[in-house]
C-alpha cells in the first residue's frame, strides 16, 4: 500500500522520477560520476541546466523577454531581493492575503515604503483581499498568488500598469499562470518543482538593472549565467520532474487533475457533518492547499493520527493556524485524495472523534 | 577501473556514502517516503538536523558558545551576510589572498569601509599576504583560510583581539581548524561536506545581534531554528558524510591522509622536468588544492585531455587562472593521486606534450 504524503512542502514528488534518480545516482548518464559530484561548470551540467530552463519555458510559455534564474534561499530570500532589485521610487504596493504575504511585506519595509493596498486580515484570511480600482505610484504590486497556509488563490488579477510581482511557490506548474501578466514570478522548488534548496525567479528583462547591492542579491549577476555554485542536485531532479510533467501532458493536464482532486476533497468537506473547509468563498479556493477542521483541536489531532496510522501523512495544519491541511501537488494521485475522503468518512462513522477526544 | 574526480567543487564524495544514499533514496529509514519529500518540520528531519549539528560539533570541537547555522547561497552570500551582521563601527579589515578574497572584499565594500591590510596581488597570489603587527579599529579581520584557486593556505594567523572571520570552504574537515581562534567560519558544502546548495556558518554567539536587515540575511533568525525550508537533501547527505569521517577516524585522520596525498603530488611536481607547481613557497601550500602547469597553455590542455581519457577528470585550472589543478578533498583516495602522478610520468615520457602541441 503506497503512502500518501499531504505535506505542504517539501512535498510528494512523482514516483517514476524518484526511481530514475535512484537508478542514476551512482553514475549520471553513464559518466561514472554521481550528479552530486559533478562540477556545475562541466559540459554535462551545463547541458542539464539548459534543458531545465527550456522545459520550464515550454511548460509555462515564458517569452524570451523574461529571464529565468535558479537561485537559493527560498521564497524568503526573494522577499528582500524583489524590493532591492525593483526599487525605483522606493514605494511598493502589497496585497496582504496571509502569513507569507505578511513576511514579504515585513522584508520590503526594510528596503522602502510599503503601501498595503488591500488586506484580508479582518476576515482571518479566509477570503482574498480586495484592491482599489486604480493603483499608481508604486514600483510594483506584490501578491501571493496561492496562499499555502490559508488555502486561497487569486483567480482575478488587478488591472494596472504597475508591474505585478507574485509568489507562486505553491501553485507554479500546478495550474495555468499567464506569465505575460507579471513582471516577476518567484517560487521555492519544494512543492511542484523538485527538492528543496532551489528557487526559480522568472523576471522581465527590462525590469533588471545594475544595482548597488551585494553580488548574490543582484538579479543582474544571475541572468543567463551561474554566478556561483547552484543547488545542482535540486536542479537535476527538477529537470526530471519537468520532463515528467511534459510527458504527462503539461500544465493543462496538471491543472485538470488538480481540479478533480480539489473538487473531490471540497465536495467531501462541504457535505461532511464533522469536517468543514476553512475557505468558504468557493471562487477563491486553492487547487493545491486545502485547510480544514472539525472545529475542535483535539478531534483534529485525533484525525491526524488516525490518518497517519493509515499511511496518509502530514495532514497537520501550519503551526501558525493549526487544524488540518491537505496539500495536493502534482505528484499526488487522485487515489490519494479518494483514500483521504474515505478515511474521513470512516473516522466520522466510527465515532473516533468522540473516543479520541476523551483520551 | 574507478574514475578519479579532481574537481574543485562540487567534488568527489565518499563512495560508501553515495551507495547508502542510493539504497535509502526511495524510503528514508523505512519511512516509505524519500528524503526529498520529507517536511523539514517532521520529527525524522528534525532528528537528522540535530545529528548533523552534533557530528560537526564533535568533529571540529565546536564549543557551545558558537552557533551552527545551515544556510543557502554559498560562500558568495556570506560575503555580504558577514559584514551586514558583524558591522558595528563599519570598518572591516581584509587580507587579499586571491580571487575569492577579492569577491569578499567587493561585497564588504557595499556594506562599510574596507581596509585591505595585506595583499599578495603583487606576487600573483603565489604566496600569502603579510599583515601588520597590530590590527585595530576593525569590526573583524577576514581571510580566506585556504585559497581554492591559487592553492595557498594560512598556517599562521594574525595575533589580534579583532574577531577573525574565515572562509573555510575548501579546507573545512580536511585539516584541523582551531574554532576558538575565530569569531566566525563559513563554508560552502560542495567540497568536503556534501552536495551543493548548503552553506555552514559557525559563529560565536556573542557576535550575533538583532539587525535591521531582511529576514533571511540576519544570522539571528537562523540560530537554533530553521527560519525557512533548508536544503534538506544536502543536509541529509552531509550528515552521512560526517558520519563517514567520524568512522574513518575524524579530522586528524583526514588531515593525515591529505598530507600524504598532497606531499605525494608536490614531490612529483617539484622533481618533474615538465610540470611545475604554482605555489613555490612550501610553507603555504594547500593540502586540498594544488595548481600546476607545464608553462605552456597547449601542453596543459593536452595533458588535461590525456588524463581525462584515462579517467582522471576535472584537472583544468579555474577559468580565471588557467593551467591545471588537482583538488584532493577527503573523498579522494591516495590511489587517485598515485594514478595522477603515474599519468604525469607517462605523459612526459611518451613525449605527448610535443605531439599534442603540434596538433
Amino acid at each position: 500500500m503506497p503512502i500518501y504524503n499531504f505535506s505542504a512542502g517539501p512535498g510528494m514528488l512523482p514516483a517514476p522520477v524518484l526511481r530514475e534518480v535512484q537508478a542514476q545516482f551512482l553514475s549520471y548518464k553513464e559518466s561514472g560520476v554521481s550528479i552530486v559530484e559533478m562540477s556545475h561548470r562541466s559540459k554535462r551540467f551545463t547541458e542539464l541546466a539548459r534543458h531545465l530552463e527550456e522545459r520550464l519555458r515550454r511548460l509555462m510559455a515564458i517569452p524570451d523577454e523574461y529571464a529565468v534564474l535558479w537561485l537559493q534561499g527560498g521564497a524568503t530570500l526573494q522577499f528582500s531581493m524583489v524590493p532591492m532589485n525593483l526599487k525605483t521610487a522606493g514605494r511598493f504596493a502589497y496585497l496582504d492575503s496571509g502569513v507569507w504575504s505578511q513576511k514579504a511585506i515585513a522584508d520590503a519595509r526594510r528596503v522602502g515604503t510599503v503601501d498595503v493596498i488591500g488586506s484580508a486580515r479582518g476576515v482571518g484570511y479566509s477570503e482574498l483581499p480586495t484592491w482599489p480600482e486604480t493603483i499608481q505610484g508604486a514600483d510594483y504590486l506584490h501578491l501571493t498568488l496561492n496562499n499555502t497556509i490559508e488555502g486561497t488563490r487569486y483567480t482575478a488579477l488587478p488591472e494596472t500598469d504597475v508591474p505585478l510581482v507574485a509568489d507562486v511557490s505553491s501553485n507554479i506548474l500546478a495550474e495555468h499562470i499567464d506569465v505575460r501578466r507579471f513582471g516577476l514570478l518567484y517560487a521555492g522548488a519544494q512543492k511542484n518543482i523538485g527538492p528543496a534548496g532551489l528557487t526559480v525567479v522568472i523576471v522581465r528583462r527590462d525590469l533588471i538593472s545594475e544595482r548597488d547591492v551585494p553580488s548574490y542579491l543582484s538579479y543582474e549577476n544571475h541572468v543567463d549565467t551561474l554566478l556561483n555554485t547552484p543547488s545542482t542536485f535540486s536542479m537535476y531532479v527538477a529537470e526530471r520532474v519537468l520532463a515528467w510533467i511534459e510527458a504527462e501532458g503539461g500544465v493543462d493536464e496538471m491543472e485538470r487533475r488538480n481540479r478533480l482532486k480539489s473538487e473531490r476533497l471540497y465536495r467531501a468537506l462541504d457535505t461532511s457533518s464533522l469536517f468543514r473547509p476553512l475557505v468558504t468563498d468557493t471562487t477563491s479556493r486553492s487547487l493545491t492547499n486545502i485547510p480544514f477542521t472539525t472545529g475542535n483541536e483535539e478531534t483534529d489531532e485525533a484525525f491526524r493520527l488516525y490518518a497517519e496510522a493509515r499511511d496518509l501523512i502530514e495532514l497537520g495544519g501550519h503551526r501558525s493556524v493549526g487544524g488540518l491541511r491537505a496539500s495536493l501537488y502534482n505528484a499526488m494521485p487522485l487515489e490519494g485524495v479518494e483514500r483521504l475522503v474515505d478515511t474521513m468518512h470512516e473516522f466520522e462513522q466510527e465515532g473516533h472523534h468522540v473516543s479520541y477526544k476523551n483520551v
